[in-house]
Protein backbone atom coordinates (compact mmCIF):
# COMPACT_ATOMS: atom_id res chain seq x y z
CA UNK A 1 0.00 0.00 0.00
CA UNK A 2 0.92 3.35 -0.84
CA UNK A 3 0.93 5.77 2.69
CA UNK A 4 0.80 9.39 1.60
CA UNK A 5 2.49 12.12 4.32
CA UNK A 6 -0.24 13.50 5.83
CA UNK A 7 -0.37 17.58 7.22
CA UNK A 8 0.71 17.80 10.66
CA UNK A 9 -1.60 20.75 10.78
CA UNK A 10 -4.87 18.42 10.14
CA UNK A 11 -4.03 15.66 12.46
CA UNK A 12 -7.23 17.32 15.13
CA UNK A 13 -9.85 16.10 12.12
CA UNK A 14 -9.23 12.68 12.56
CA UNK A 15 -8.79 11.88 16.35
CA UNK A 16 -11.24 14.94 17.48
CA UNK A 17 -14.67 12.71 16.45
CA UNK A 18 -12.82 10.70 18.96
CA UNK A 19 -12.30 7.02 17.22
CA UNK A 20 -10.47 4.09 19.23
CA UNK A 21 -6.88 3.49 17.85
CA UNK A 22 -3.70 1.16 18.29
CA UNK A 23 -0.79 2.24 19.98
CA UNK A 24 2.13 0.86 19.22
CA UNK A 25 5.15 0.33 20.81
CA UNK A 26 8.66 -1.54 20.58
CA UNK A 27 11.75 -2.50 22.73
CA UNK A 28 14.22 -5.12 21.99
CA UNK A 29 12.73 -5.68 18.60
CA UNK A 30 9.45 -6.78 20.37
CA UNK A 31 6.35 -4.89 19.13
CA UNK A 32 3.62 -4.11 21.11
CA UNK A 33 -0.24 -3.09 20.19
CA UNK A 34 -2.47 -1.53 22.30
CA UNK A 35 -6.13 -0.50 22.39
CA UNK A 36 -6.96 3.24 23.43
CA UNK A 37 -9.81 5.37 23.86
CA UNK A 38 -9.03 7.79 26.62
CA UNK A 39 -7.20 10.66 24.61
CA UNK A 40 -7.50 14.16 23.34
CA UNK A 41 -6.09 16.67 21.56
CA UNK A 42 -4.00 19.36 23.50
CA UNK A 43 -2.72 21.74 20.70
CA UNK A 44 -3.14 22.16 16.91
CA UNK A 45 0.12 22.67 15.54
CA UNK A 46 2.23 20.57 16.92
CA UNK A 47 -0.03 18.38 17.52
CA UNK A 48 -0.10 17.66 20.93
CA UNK A 49 -1.97 14.43 22.52
CA UNK A 50 -2.93 13.93 25.69
CA UNK A 51 -3.37 9.91 26.63
CA UNK A 52 -4.11 7.80 29.35
CA UNK A 53 -1.91 4.51 29.57
CA UNK A 54 -2.93 3.00 32.89
CA UNK A 55 0.29 1.15 34.10
CA UNK A 56 -1.38 -1.99 34.34
CA UNK A 57 -0.73 -1.96 30.83
CA UNK A 58 2.30 -4.19 29.41
CA UNK A 59 2.90 -0.86 27.03
CA UNK A 60 2.80 1.33 29.72
CA UNK A 61 6.74 0.08 30.38
CA UNK A 62 7.42 0.59 26.71
CA UNK A 63 6.52 3.58 26.35
CA UNK A 64 8.32 5.03 29.06
CA UNK A 65 10.84 3.14 28.18
CA UNK A 66 11.74 4.61 24.63
CA UNK A 67 9.28 7.96 24.75
CA UNK A 68 7.74 6.86 21.24
CA UNK A 69 4.76 5.33 19.77
CA UNK A 70 2.53 5.13 17.16
CA UNK A 71 -1.14 5.82 16.85
CA UNK A 72 -3.02 4.21 14.55
CA UNK A 73 -6.75 4.08 13.30
CA UNK A 74 -8.97 1.62 12.50
CA UNK A 75 -11.62 0.84 10.93
CA UNK A 76 -14.51 -1.49 11.44
CA UNK A 77 -13.39 -3.94 8.86
CA UNK A 78 -11.20 -4.88 11.86
CA UNK A 79 -13.11 -4.49 14.66
CA UNK A 80 -12.21 -8.17 16.07
CA UNK A 81 -8.67 -7.53 15.64
CA UNK A 82 -9.02 -4.28 17.86
CA UNK A 83 -10.85 -6.46 20.48
CA UNK A 84 -8.55 -8.85 20.67
CA UNK A 85 -5.67 -6.31 21.25
CA UNK A 86 -7.59 -4.80 24.14
CA UNK A 87 -8.21 -8.37 25.97
CA UNK A 88 -4.67 -10.01 25.67
CA UNK A 89 -1.19 -8.73 27.05
CA UNK A 90 2.01 -8.24 25.24
CA UNK A 91 3.48 -9.54 27.85
CA UNK A 92 2.06 -12.91 26.71
CA UNK A 93 1.48 -13.13 23.30
CA UNK A 94 2.62 -11.08 20.29
CA UNK A 95 -0.45 -9.59 18.96
CA UNK A 96 0.93 -8.21 15.47
CA UNK A 97 1.01 -12.00 14.96
CA UNK A 98 -1.87 -13.59 16.81
CA UNK A 99 -4.18 -11.14 14.94
CA UNK A 100 -2.83 -11.12 11.50
CA UNK A 101 -1.57 -7.38 11.67
CA UNK A 102 1.02 -5.94 9.75
CA UNK A 103 4.28 -4.22 11.53
CA UNK A 104 5.82 -1.49 8.86
CA UNK A 105 8.81 0.82 9.51
CA UNK A 106 8.14 4.16 10.80
CA UNK A 107 10.22 7.26 9.44
CA UNK A 108 10.31 9.22 12.38
CA UNK A 109 10.16 6.36 15.80
CA UNK A 110 10.92 2.58 16.49
CA UNK A 111 7.49 2.04 16.96
CA UNK A 112 5.85 0.89 14.13
CA UNK A 113 3.10 1.57 11.84
CA UNK A 114 0.40 -1.02 11.21
CA UNK A 115 -0.29 -1.69 7.68
CA UNK A 116 -4.50 -2.25 8.08
CA UNK A 117 -5.40 1.20 9.75
CA UNK A 118 -5.84 3.57 7.57
CA UNK A 119 -4.17 6.45 9.27
CA UNK A 120 -0.96 6.75 11.75
CA UNK A 121 0.68 9.08 13.83
CA UNK A 122 4.41 8.75 14.95
CA UNK A 123 4.65 10.26 18.22
CA UNK A 124 7.10 11.56 20.96
CA UNK A 125 6.60 11.67 24.43
CA UNK A 126 6.79 15.23 25.66
CA UNK A 127 5.69 15.64 29.00
CA UNK A 128 5.50 13.08 31.76
CA UNK A 129 4.46 15.30 34.29
CA UNK A 130 1.39 13.67 34.63
CA UNK A 131 2.60 10.16 34.45
CA UNK A 132 2.62 9.42 37.92
CA UNK A 133 -0.99 10.17 39.50
CA UNK A 134 -2.65 9.70 36.06
CA UNK A 135 -0.46 7.28 33.70
CA UNK A 136 -1.70 10.83 31.36
CA UNK A 137 1.63 11.01 28.68
CA UNK A 138 1.16 14.42 26.64
CA UNK A 139 2.53 13.12 23.10
CA UNK A 140 3.70 15.11 20.09
CA UNK A 141 2.76 13.85 16.69
CA UNK A 142 6.06 14.14 14.48
CA UNK A 143 4.87 12.81 11.82
CA UNK A 144 1.88 11.32 10.07
CA UNK A 145 0.71 9.37 7.18
CA UNK A 146 -2.95 8.57 5.54
CA UNK A 147 -3.84 5.63 3.25
CA UNK A 148 -5.56 8.30 0.06
CA UNK A 149 -7.52 5.17 -0.72
CA UNK A 150 -10.18 5.47 2.07
CA UNK A 151 -12.51 8.12 1.40
CA UNK A 152 -15.21 6.98 3.92
CA UNK A 153 -13.52 5.69 7.27
CA UNK A 154 -15.84 4.24 8.81
CA UNK A 155 -13.70 4.58 12.07
CA UNK A 156 -15.32 2.94 15.44
CA UNK A 157 -16.19 4.34 18.72
CA UNK A 158 -15.95 2.51 22.00
CA UNK A 159 -19.43 2.32 23.72
CA UNK A 160 -18.08 -0.01 26.81
CA UNK A 161 -18.44 -4.18 27.20
CA UNK A 162 -17.50 -4.67 23.64
CA UNK A 163 -19.72 -2.28 22.46
CA UNK A 164 -18.70 0.14 19.41
CA UNK A 165 -20.26 2.71 17.49
CA UNK A 166 -19.61 3.36 13.85
CA UNK A 167 -18.84 6.23 12.27
CA UNK A 168 -22.56 7.71 10.31
CA UNK A 169 -23.12 10.12 8.16
CA UNK A 170 -21.63 13.49 7.42
CA UNK A 171 -22.92 17.01 8.00
CA UNK A 172 -21.84 20.42 7.25
CA UNK A 173 -22.85 23.60 9.15
CA UNK A 174 -21.34 27.04 8.43
CA UNK A 175 -18.84 27.49 11.08
CA UNK A 176 -15.65 29.80 11.79
CA UNK A 177 -14.54 27.17 14.12
CA UNK A 178 -11.24 24.84 13.23
CA UNK B 1 -38.87 16.26 31.13
CA UNK B 2 -38.38 14.13 33.59
CA UNK B 3 -34.43 13.76 34.21
CA UNK B 4 -32.98 10.25 35.95
CA UNK B 5 -30.13 9.79 38.25
CA UNK B 6 -27.52 8.21 36.00
CA UNK B 7 -24.73 5.61 37.35
CA UNK B 8 -21.41 7.46 37.89
CA UNK B 9 -19.43 4.08 37.13
CA UNK B 10 -21.21 4.39 33.95
CA UNK B 11 -20.08 7.82 32.67
CA UNK B 12 -17.15 6.71 30.46
CA UNK B 13 -19.46 4.86 28.30
CA UNK B 14 -20.86 8.10 27.09
CA UNK B 15 -18.06 9.97 26.68
CA UNK B 16 -15.84 7.36 25.49
CA UNK B 17 -17.12 7.45 21.84
CA UNK B 18 -15.91 11.55 21.65
CA UNK B 19 -19.20 13.28 21.12
CA UNK B 20 -19.09 17.48 21.45
CA UNK B 21 -19.91 18.54 24.33
CA UNK B 22 -21.69 21.64 25.72
CA UNK B 23 -19.78 22.90 28.73
CA UNK B 24 -21.57 25.15 30.97
CA UNK B 25 -20.56 27.48 33.85
CA UNK B 26 -22.05 30.67 36.03
CA UNK B 27 -21.07 33.54 37.36
CA UNK B 28 -22.59 36.26 39.38
CA UNK B 29 -25.95 34.82 37.54
CA UNK B 30 -24.59 35.11 33.74
CA UNK B 31 -24.47 31.43 32.57
CA UNK B 32 -22.54 30.71 29.86
CA UNK B 33 -22.03 27.68 27.62
CA UNK B 34 -19.22 26.37 25.37
CA UNK B 35 -18.57 24.25 22.45
CA UNK B 36 -15.44 21.47 23.47
CA UNK B 37 -14.34 18.37 22.06
CA UNK B 38 -11.18 18.48 23.47
CA UNK B 39 -11.46 15.86 26.94
CA UNK B 40 -10.90 12.58 27.51
CA UNK B 41 -11.60 10.02 30.40
CA UNK B 42 -8.74 9.97 32.80
CA UNK B 43 -10.24 7.60 35.61
CA UNK B 44 -13.68 5.26 35.91
CA UNK B 45 -15.13 6.16 39.13
CA UNK B 46 -15.13 8.03 40.51
CA UNK B 47 -15.22 9.52 36.91
CA UNK B 48 -12.26 12.17 36.32
CA UNK B 49 -11.79 13.88 32.74
CA UNK B 50 -9.70 16.04 31.78
CA UNK B 51 -10.46 18.91 29.29
CA UNK B 52 -8.84 21.65 26.96
CA UNK B 53 -10.55 25.16 27.89
CA UNK B 54 -8.58 27.87 26.26
CA UNK B 55 -7.49 30.49 28.29
CA UNK B 56 -9.09 32.76 25.01
CA UNK B 57 -12.17 31.87 25.68
CA UNK B 58 -14.74 33.24 28.17
CA UNK B 59 -15.78 30.08 30.48
CA UNK B 60 -11.70 29.62 31.21
CA UNK B 61 -12.16 32.64 33.25
CA UNK B 62 -15.48 31.78 35.03
CA UNK B 63 -14.26 27.79 35.22
CA UNK B 64 -11.08 29.13 36.79
CA UNK B 65 -13.44 31.65 39.14
CA UNK B 66 -16.03 29.07 40.46
CA UNK B 67 -14.09 25.68 39.77
CA UNK B 68 -17.71 24.17 38.63
CA UNK B 69 -19.22 23.59 35.11
CA UNK B 70 -21.40 20.68 33.71
CA UNK B 71 -20.90 19.31 30.74
CA UNK B 72 -24.02 18.53 28.36
CA UNK B 73 -24.18 16.06 25.62
CA UNK B 74 -26.17 17.61 22.64
CA UNK B 75 -27.92 15.72 19.48
CA UNK B 76 -27.92 16.43 15.86
CA UNK B 77 -31.17 17.72 16.26
CA UNK B 78 -29.49 20.90 17.89
CA UNK B 79 -26.25 20.70 15.84
CA UNK B 80 -26.96 24.22 14.76
CA UNK B 81 -26.95 25.78 18.54
CA UNK B 82 -23.77 23.56 19.03
CA UNK B 83 -21.93 25.47 16.34
CA UNK B 84 -23.09 28.68 17.11
CA UNK B 85 -22.17 28.36 20.75
CA UNK B 86 -18.86 27.47 18.93
CA UNK B 87 -18.39 30.34 17.45
CA UNK B 88 -19.51 33.42 19.18
CA UNK B 89 -18.80 34.46 23.11
CA UNK B 90 -19.96 34.94 26.38
CA UNK B 91 -18.31 38.15 26.72
CA UNK B 92 -21.03 39.77 24.31
CA UNK B 93 -23.87 37.50 24.04
CA UNK B 94 -26.35 35.14 26.24
CA UNK B 95 -25.71 32.29 24.48
CA UNK B 96 -28.99 30.01 26.41
CA UNK B 97 -31.55 33.68 24.68
CA UNK B 98 -29.41 33.65 21.53
CA UNK B 99 -29.78 29.72 20.71
CA UNK B 100 -33.52 29.31 22.50
CA UNK B 101 -31.38 26.64 24.93
CA UNK B 102 -32.87 26.08 28.10
CA UNK B 103 -31.16 26.12 31.63
CA UNK B 104 -32.03 24.31 34.28
CA UNK B 105 -30.76 24.46 37.76
CA UNK B 106 -28.06 21.36 38.84
CA UNK B 107 -28.44 19.67 42.00
CA UNK B 108 -24.23 20.19 43.43
CA UNK B 109 -22.86 22.90 41.43
CA UNK B 110 -24.16 26.31 40.13
CA UNK B 111 -23.58 25.72 36.25
CA UNK B 112 -26.85 24.82 35.14
CA UNK B 113 -27.80 21.66 32.80
CA UNK B 114 -29.06 22.44 29.39
CA UNK B 115 -32.20 21.26 28.94
CA UNK B 116 -32.07 20.09 25.42
CA UNK B 117 -29.26 17.78 25.58
CA UNK B 118 -29.78 14.53 26.33
CA UNK B 119 -26.76 13.74 28.90
CA UNK B 120 -25.46 16.29 31.76
CA UNK B 121 -22.93 15.56 34.18
CA UNK B 122 -22.34 18.08 36.86
CA UNK B 123 -18.21 18.66 37.61
CA UNK B 124 -16.02 20.07 40.33
CA UNK B 125 -12.58 20.89 39.40
CA UNK B 126 -10.11 18.13 40.52
CA UNK B 127 -6.69 19.36 39.67
CA UNK B 128 -5.44 22.75 37.76
CA UNK B 129 -1.66 21.70 37.98
CA UNK B 130 -2.01 21.53 34.16
CA UNK B 131 -3.79 24.52 33.75
CA UNK B 132 -1.04 27.20 33.63
CA UNK B 133 0.67 25.20 30.12
CA UNK B 134 -2.29 23.19 28.72
CA UNK B 135 -5.35 25.04 30.30
CA UNK B 136 -6.04 21.24 30.69
CA UNK B 137 -8.57 20.91 33.67
CA UNK B 138 -9.05 17.29 35.54
CA UNK B 139 -12.66 17.54 37.06
CA UNK B 140 -14.68 15.35 38.67
CA UNK B 141 -17.99 13.85 37.83
CA UNK B 142 -20.08 14.38 40.88
CA UNK B 143 -23.54 13.72 39.58
CA UNK B 144 -25.03 12.45 36.41
CA UNK B 145 -28.46 12.89 35.08
CA UNK B 146 -30.05 11.58 31.96
CA UNK B 147 -33.19 11.67 29.35
CA UNK B 148 -34.31 8.23 29.42
CA UNK B 149 -36.82 8.74 26.73
CA UNK B 150 -33.79 9.15 24.04
CA UNK B 151 -32.93 5.58 23.48
CA UNK B 152 -30.80 5.87 20.59
CA UNK B 153 -28.93 9.92 20.50
CA UNK B 154 -27.27 10.41 17.50
CA UNK B 155 -24.59 12.47 18.72
CA UNK B 156 -22.26 14.43 16.77
CA UNK B 157 -18.45 14.22 16.81
CA UNK B 158 -16.59 17.26 15.19
CA UNK B 159 -14.38 16.38 12.26
CA UNK B 160 -13.13 20.51 11.58
CA UNK B 161 -14.03 23.45 9.72
CA UNK B 162 -17.63 22.55 10.17
CA UNK B 163 -18.18 19.15 9.30
CA UNK B 164 -19.50 16.72 11.64
CA UNK B 165 -20.01 12.48 11.68
CA UNK B 166 -23.10 11.72 13.07
CA UNK B 167 -23.13 8.47 15.17
CA UNK B 168 -23.97 5.40 13.07
CA UNK B 169 -24.92 2.01 13.64
CA UNK B 170 -24.10 -0.05 17.13
CA UNK B 171 -22.01 -2.93 17.22
CA UNK B 172 -21.47 -5.46 19.51
CA UNK B 173 -18.37 -7.66 20.04
CA UNK B 174 -17.42 -10.29 22.41
CA UNK B 175 -15.24 -8.51 24.87
CA UNK B 176 -13.40 -8.73 28.62
CA UNK B 177 -13.09 -4.73 28.40
CA UNK B 178 -14.46 -2.25 30.80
Amino acid sequence: MARKSFPLAKVYSLLEPGPVVLVTTVRDGHPNIMTMSWYTMMEFEPPLVGCVISNRNYSFGLLKATNECVMNIPTVEIADKVVGCGNTSGAEIDKFETFGLTPRPASQVGAPLIEECYANFECRVADIKMVARYCFFVVEVVKAWIDPTVKNPRTIHHLGRGRFMVAGEKIKLKSKMK
